[in-house]
């Protein structure tokens, strides 16, 4: 049997808080490493995650992640660490929140340590984190990877622009989302806001625009997948990361970068991203299974797909 | 040789006078009906446009939409009227306007008067006017069309409720924003909301979401069509009225009234509403030829279609 392709992934793992017009939860599993991962999973990948937790993050949460074939050999755990906690409280539309707490812990001295079989990964993930960890990662890989694909927001853009500038030089694809493809390039049409983005860099730009799809663009090419329209959207938490997730997981499997792959990788990533959506976290993506997925995708094309004769 | 279908259009013909962020216009040629008549005038169709102005309007005007095959019998011009002024200013991001003024004038007593020649036409496309001028049309027809399309706005909702439900009861297919079906339906998704509104008349529910798109619901089915993503937008003004009569004019000529083919009219509707917008007015559907559409509906099938083994 031929032997699956390495996806590396970074980002963080944590706990969330979360409150939408639907209801509130505890504090529960969460992190854009986690949603990445979850969502990759769908694929025949082997995957590892590179992040930190404390030792008050459950070792249930631990075996979910091996039982998906993720290896966390790469997941630190700090002895009398408290793990990573965000908290927010979505708005009546859930296009918008506010962030209710944010505890950095064990994030604020993280030193990402690639496992040494992941140092030659053929795709590699970095989730939203600090840009010199996403660098760190790339220091350390030991071959160059077919595909770096790197995800992002405004916080960085704020707070550490030079080194994210950095770290955007170095990857294929960036994926953001439209206000932070505005910020970043200084440019109020996508169209322009791209073009200006893949002279940062990344030659493949991907602008999330949540419940409007994703747009894909390379040199003058352009690509859109909608997000499937659904009757009750329940929580958007982690959506983003899920979509990434199944981008670079389809990739990963498919062995194949080009520009016409990667249209199918966004149809991919936008079919994980609606079931994220249908419940609080986690939890949609651990129920999940692939015949639902398969289905759904058959909906994407339906949605889509046309027959004017040209 | 065959007979062209006709398509029976009714529809404001006016003088608008629009701001945007790159300029103003003094008053120029405008009003639903007019951008529906030259959207539709790019397919092989007969059209008509039933409609008043004043003698205000001027010949140059007429003799436009006469040499786009338009019928203009129907078109009534009052003697001593003036014609319907609407003017607007377009804020920064062109997603929202505000009306500077609105002068009915000879739109107030309006009677419409379907020319005896298109009261058996085979598509009707109610553009956006009081629901009983579009009640009125209807009476007047002597066969049944294969297709009644209405375009109305949260205008009517607010001032003519009752008028616009009678009216919306009759068609086939109905075209608002996204907003508008929120309003009509009194459901914020819009899944639910189309659903809502398929109850009150329209098989085929068409929700605009200008930038972002639009969406075609029958039944439990949907179809999306984005938006072209375009460097720049210079004036949204008639992209609407502009899709419905490319959504009209291709089904006219098609001769089939399919869900399937449908998805193909609407493409064809984003297809010419994305010229609309890149000159003011209707400066652009005039210097517009057929095969730049042709050429521009090759860039909607590369932007959407994708090959995903299933």
């Amino acid at each position: 049997m031929k032997k699956m392709n390495k996806l590396l992934i970074v980002g963080t793992v944590a706990f969330d808080a979360i409150e939408t017009p639907f209801g509130k939860t505890d504090k529960i599993l969460g992190g854009a490493g986690t949603y990445i991962g979850l969502s990759a999973s769908f694929f025949n990948v082997q995957s590892a995650i590179v992040s930190v937790v404390g030792d008050d993050f459950p070792q249930e949460y631990l075996d979910l992640l091996t039982s998906r074939n993720i290896d966390i050999s790469g997941l630190e755990v700090v002895k009398g660490g408290k793990t990573f906690f965000w908290s927010g409280r979505y708005h009546n539309d859930l296009n918008s929140r506010d962030t209710l707490d944010t505890q950095l812990n064990v994030l604020a001295d993280f030193q990402p340590k690639v496992p040494q079989d992941y140092k030659n990964a053929d795709i590699v993930m970095l989730g939203n984190l600090h840009p010199l960890v996403q660098s760190s990662v790339l220091d350390q890989m030991t071959t160059q990877p077919k595909l770096v694909v790197l995800d992002t927001m405004n916080f960085w853009m704020d707070c550490a622009l030079p080194e994210l500038l950095d770290v955007i030089k170095r990857v294929d694809v960036i994926t953001i989302n439209d206000e932070e493809a505005r910020q970043l390039s200084g440019e109020y049409s996508l169209v322009k806001a791209a073009a200006k983005i893949q002279t940062m860099g990344p030659k493949y730009v991907v602008i999330k625009k949540g419940e409007h799809g994703a747009l894909l663009f390379h040199n003058k090419e352009v690509f859109f997948a909608p997000a499937l329209p659904l009757e009750e959207v329940f929580d958007p938490t982690g959506a983003g990361d899920t979509f990434a997730g199944g981008f670079a997981g389809y990739i990963t499997q498919s062995e194949n970068v080009s520009f016409e792959n990667m249209k199918n990788a966004i149809i991919q990533g936008s079919n994980l991203a609606s079931f994220c959506v249908e419940k609080f976290g986690t939890e949609r993506m651990i129920d999940l299974d692939k015949s639902e997925v398969l289905s759904r995708l058959k909906q994407f094309k339906s949605l889509t797909q046309f027959d004017i004769e040209l």
